[in-house]
């Protein structure tokens, strides 16, 4: 096994990149860019995901040393995660990704239009 | 629904985030890169990979229209993959994510150890 080889399925990189090249992860993170949030609030803006899957994503996240989990002594209790310092290190890559996303969403669809009709032609 | 809000589910936006928010996608971005590529080949490299899954992930990269796929009539059949123009818009942003994952492996690494010794003793 080489350090720092994320092609090898046992080296600690693959491992990191299979963490940050997941969705829930890239959408949790580019929001906690904008500030602390709360576990309620989060699961009402990223659309889609579960109750526990956002906690996995969070837990994940906060093992991984990116994100932060602080509780307020309120009643009900109050949980609010915020990005840490190694976190706001991957937020500008993981943003960059979002920002392709928005930016090449039209050229994507375009080619999976002309991909699918070709498919459905026998081309 | 809002064009381009990676948020919601049903956005185009976010079914493009769903595709390279991948970590098959990533590495096999990340090899094309280098130069074309043939099937057997990028399923050596990428470790841990099956011929169903990297058969998926560059039909799904073709049909996004990241990857090109090209037939040589040589017997058997040889088939190379290279990157496109577009593919290489993404190439960029998809690396600094792998590079992030090297440069930071030992940091997250330290603090998942943490965080599982404070979950074993009940901290």
């Amino acid at each position: 096994m080489i350090i720092g080889d994320p092609y090898s399925r046992d080296c600690p990189t693959r491992k990191v990149l299979d963490r940050i090249a997941d969705k829930w992860a890239v959408l949790v993170l580019g929001l906690l860019m904008g500030g602390p949030m709360r576990f309620n609030q989060l699961r009402r803006t990223v659309d889609g995901i579960s109750q526990k899957m956002l906690s996995q994503t969070l837990k994940s996240l906060e093992r991984d040393g990116l994100v932060s989990r602080k509780a307020f002594a309120t009643v009900p209790v109050t949980v609010e995660y915020a990005i840490t310092p190694l976190g706001q290190t991957l937020a500008d890559t993981v943003d960059a990704l979002r920002v392709w996303a928005e930016t090449h969403m039209e050229a994507v669809t375009a080619h999976q239009q002309r991909y699918d009709a070709g498919a459905a032609s026998g081309a």
